[in-house]
């Protein structure tokens, strides 16, 4: 492994700001890892079971990939830490040379297992797979991720229903500051970036004073959670635009689990830097596919015949070699064929939207781009 | 498409042995199609559906594949040979620009299609997808596989069950002639190599009827079906040595169907060209991948921390980049990408053992090729 940033955690060796524009929250970045660097902003296709679902490594880099996240709670459960630190951590593991972030478990652990208790030590819940009986604390996720050697760690955060009653809300967040804390305390390797996530519902005082904790730890980069959980699109990006100027520019700003095209043009617009979600990938699979002029639905019948790419103006792998008619085809008969070239296509696209975003900004046009963008969507092939 | 042989349909045209061996069945020989030449003794990939399961065009060429097959009866069914005509043939189509041959669906409609029935005129059945009525002739087969574009086709065949009747062998034995005569009258494309297929049941005198009558009609070459059906591996082979001296020396031989490694170097031993088989493709969806020492069955607890590849003496795309416990992860928790790895080992596999069963054939020494294969596979590694 690369240790040239051992020892040299702070801030301002994490991530530079490459171009400012004055009056915007929206900026061109670079975010150093172990791994090496990634542009910013940046998004980042998941890869929850040390696999970008049916893509190889390769396939990811011809995507234009930088970084991919893992899932600690799907790692630690199944193959586990131990047997992956074994292999030689995550990167080896999965062939993956580039960055890689890992969630805490947090999100997982809300969303997929049954019988989850959360109190001051940790999280306890079953897991989803067999059954047993499992616990993280703030302590064992770092360690788990620190197993993993993952380029990027996040902090556990306690996660919470989106109609959760305020006095659990006040609780639950206070509690994400506790355990950042105590994960900020449990590291052990300082090559590898801890970011922590900013929690608070839908509430802006909340996330103010969840904002201003997390930052007083002042570790690697900042992420907002409890987002795109349920709650009206207006609701989120009011959330995003009272949280984003509460973490200081010298952070990267990680926006987790958003969102679609749309959404993700407009987070940039209000500063976020980084972003994950699973639209690509699972959409692939369901056969709805993201193009420069809306969204396609490949199984409808108009296209069993149509010779032209999924979309026309895509340079990706799928678009450059095969038809709609041949894509419909693949995805009615369920062949599995069909998820791959869908999901070349979407990650291309997300990663594509990504690129076009950083040039538009390192030409000064970001919101013609964005113009733009909105006003293709309109007119549908 | 390359028309170039348009009209020059003679078998002599189309098959070339390249050397013989005194007192030897076994040969090395070159089948010229539209769409270029391959080398025998040769193995052919199955793509039922207009797709090698899981696998790309360029990685069945990075593979070795030479020639794959398609399935008249499931692309007749769907997406249906019309649209793949109107998509400019199923090369086109797939996007695989290497030869195709495609069955004559008589064998699916025997082991898939329910209330199958066959009569003089051909063999109606209910599609195995939606219950429709379905109806081939020998003449409607021939216009399915003209329409698709095959390099080389089938002619329909009448399959029976394992133990049939002798009447009944008897009676679909000379309809596969007859239907064998109509086929070659329906041919419309000579630029399309065009195979009879030779039936018998396991009955030696009928297999020599059914020879000699086919070869009167000196097709492009000769099929020899009915085998790996379900009888003993020692009358298969059997079956084998009677009937391949019945097919002259300026045909390609091909044994449809078989099987596994074994089978396969004792088919060549015996003189049969040209093979197909599911066995590498369908094995690895189920985790049983092929190697220089025999099976392996990737979900075995014992690989769960095998850093070595599946094989290593293997240079497939798999064995070069991920690690027994990597592959064996992703079989574990069913990600499309063990399906794909696993594949392109099995896939590799095969047509690596027809690439050094031909390199053992020009350097003359197969039969101490084939006592090493057979050594090997007797100390498990």
């Amino acid at each position: 492994m690369n240790t040239a940033n051992y020892d040299r955690g702070a801030a301002s060796d994490t991530f530079q700001v490459i171009r400012r524009f004055p009056g915007k929250p929206y900026r061109l970045g670079r975010l150093s890892t172990a791994h090496g660097d990634i542009l910013t902003p940046a998004f980042m296709p998941v890869g929850t079971r040390a696999t970008v679902k049916s893509l190889t490594p390769e396939e990811l880099k011809a995507c234009g990939a930088q970084i991919i996240l893992g899932n600690t709670y799907h790692l630690y459960l199944r193959p586990g830490h131990e047997l992956i630190r074994e292999m030689g951590g995550l990167h080896d593991f999965m062939g993956w040379n580039g960055p890689i972030l890992t969630d805490s478990g947090g999100f997982q652990v809300y969303s997929l297992a049954p019988l989850r208790k959360i109190d001051e030590e940790g999280v306890t819940f079953r897991s989803h797979i067999d059954g047993s009986l499992q616990r993280l604390t703030p302590e064992f996720t770092v360690e788990i991720q620190e197993a993993l050697g993952s380029d990027i760690m996040m902090c556990l955060d306690a996660c919470i229903p989106y109609d959760a009653e305020e006095k659990q809300v006040i609780w639950a967040t206070d509690l994400t500051t506790r355990w950042a804390r105590r994960c900020a305390g449990a590291r052990r390797r300082r090559d590898l970036k801890l970011f922590a996530i900013i929690q608070g519902g839908m509430n802006r005082d909340f996330r103010a004073k969840s904002a201003s904790e997390l930052v007083a730890l002042d570790l690697d980069g900042y992420a907002i959670g409890g987002l795109s959980v349920g709650e009206p699109r207006e609701l989120m990006l009011e959330m995003i635009e009272a949280t984003r100027p509460l973490i200081p520019e010298r952070y990267p700003a990680y926006l987790m689990g958003v969102g679609t095209p749309e959404d993700l043009v407009e987070a940039v617009d209000r500063g976020i830097d980084m972003f994950d979600c699973v639209l690509p990938t699972r959409n692939a699979r369901n056969g709805m596919l993201f193009t420069s002029f809306g969204r396609v639905v490949i199984k409808n019948a108009r296209f069993a015949r149509d010779k032209r790419p999924i979309d026309p103006e895509c340079t990706c792998y799928t678009c450059r070699n095969f038809s709609r008619a041949y894509l419909r085809h693949l995805f009615v008969t369920r062949e599995l064929l069909a998820y791959r070239l869908n999901t070349i296509h979407n990650v291309h696209y997300f990663l594509e939207l990504f690129r076009q975003i950083r040039e538009a900004l390192g030409q000064n046009r970001f919101h013609a781009f964005k113009k733009e963008f909105f006003s293709k969507r309109e007119t549908k092939k």
